[in-house]
């Protein structure tokens, strides 16, 4: 019999500042919308509707498709499944596409499968999809578009992924200015070696950081939101990134950084109509060096992917 | 008019794995015991009745003294002040002992002062105190000496001191092999470069610390409680370090490491009998090699300085 599922993945960021590597976190907007089928034929097969063309539809080459086989690898299934694109994140934006579309596509087929696993056993799956996006499994996007949240990757050998709480009050501007940026790039730049003392300073934010999360203080997450390592180098891959990152500040942000790899940008707010503000600032910069742009306002997203129908 | 108070300042873990130079936090024993008077002379008068003899008397010599100067000096106060040691943490033990003595005397002062500060304004005056001791103004002894309990220090520049929450089933083992191991000579080992993937491993352990206090998660604690930046390096300067922390992990520790810059070695467990098995086992390694040890066994101190007559 066949059985489908419509359902919703958020888009995320990661690399949050001094959590390089090891933390992400969920936005509530935007996210990929997708259509998931159990279908009588085995086999995976790619369906695109939505608005991105360059999507690769075989399913060993699809972040999404990828993922779903190494799902259904562990559970020694020979279960067809079809998978339709209403909407996606734009890929090589740094907030997450492929995780997105990772997360969506074993979040959908588990629970047609009537929830074999838990939603935090998907996450290795989920990373086969990052496996095959970016050359690199790593689980700081794909866990917080399944877990929902701030998650902390602790540890990747063995993988200790620890949901982190969400501060109430915590909004969240996004700008991704329409250039290209490719992650394997973004991370050629950076420095294999790094000075001691820079480390220090880097863990110092990373402590504050979480601590902030579960203090739900403001001014200390605002504080920590420094990178002292990857910032100085990456940031310079974005055009009128200073000036951006300036903008969101004066409009009140508590702290702005590179999300992901760029070339998106983050920043924290305490406020909707902050955030909105801090957006449209860091938007006019972009416009004033005749950069088109995208913006998004959301709070952080606590749920994760939804069933939508 | 003389006026006198008789007090208790802690020991203190710092380093703790991969919290180095970040974090400490405070043992319910030992610690140093003074009595501190209000003189009617003018000037810091310092007497040794502990049983360290090698302590300099001179104030601008003593830990505590220049702690003490450098608070009278920011009060702009000439009121002259007598501290008597009574019980002295062994100098060189790598628990604090220099800070438990700048802890003391400017805890006890500003209470014979009648308060003009808060104990967290007390920190940078303590910080002199270590400048003195080790010539480096370091804050993760004598942050967690003052407030108790464990103590981020997410920024020295500015001074950004976090009190962070206490589980309250974490005990500690604290062994103190009896070897010299002077502060400034384990900080020349250590490498000025190390590499990003270093330095990641290491922050997401930063953060598995951080939240497992936040969350009692002591399996969380000791999963976290990795180093693998400092401890592959100074634990070459600890004969039998390596079979310690063994013998301490076979006997119930959540996690084993270097207090401070060593000598000594903490463990945390979950129970005063499962410490106090760690104690021991790890002193039985010390005594196979001939070398003498202090043990102790705490809960980890919530409180701080304490008035006790």
């Amino acid at each position: 019999m066949e059985k489908e599922i419509k359902l919703f993945a958020p888009a995320t960021v990661a690399n949050v500042a001094a959590g390089f590597d090891i933390l992400g976190f969920a936005l509530e907007k935007p996210g990929d919308e997708i259509i998931i089928k159990r279908s009588n034929t085995p086999g995976i097969r790619i369906i695109n509707q939505s608005s991105f063309t360059s999507m690769p539809l075989a399913p060993e080459k699809n972040t999404s498709g990828v993922a779903l086989q190494a799902f259904l690898n562990h559970l020694e299934s020979k279960q067809g499944f079809e998978i339709t694109f209403l909407k996606k994140v734009k890929p090589g934006s740094g907030i997450g596409s492929s995780a997105a579309s990772s997360a969506a596509a074993v979040f959908g087929a588990n629970e047609l499968l009537d929830r074999p696993l838990s939603t935090k056993d998907l996450v290795i799956f989920a990373m086969e999809g990052e496996r095959c996006a970016s050359g690199s499994a790593h689980a700081d996007n794909v866990a917080p578009a399944l877990l929902g949240g701030f998650v902390l990757i602790r540890s990747y050998r063995p993988l200790d992924i620890v949901p982190l709480p969400t501060p109430e009050q915590l909004y969240c501007s996004i700008i991704h200015p329409q250039i290209e940026l490719k992650t394997e790039d973004a991370r050629k730049v950076l420095r294999k070696q790094i000075t001691l003392q820079d480390a220090i300073t880097q863990w110092g934010n990373t402590a504050g950081l979480i601590a902030g999360l579960f203090m739900e203080d403001y001014g200390l997450i605002g504080r920590s939101l420094q990178d002292v390592i990857i910032e100085p180098i990456r940031s310079v891959l974005i055009p009128g990134y200073e000036n951006m990152k300036e903008a969101a500040m004066t409009a009140g942000a508590l702290g702005c950084n590179i999300s992901g790899s760029g070339p998106s940008l983050f920043a924290f707010s305490t406020s909707s109509d902050k955030a909105t503000h801090i957006a449209e600032s860091m938007q006019k910069v972009c416009s004033s060096l005749n950069i088109d742009s995208d913006i998004y306002v959301s709070r952080v997203n606590k749920k994760g992917p939804v069933i939508t129908g």
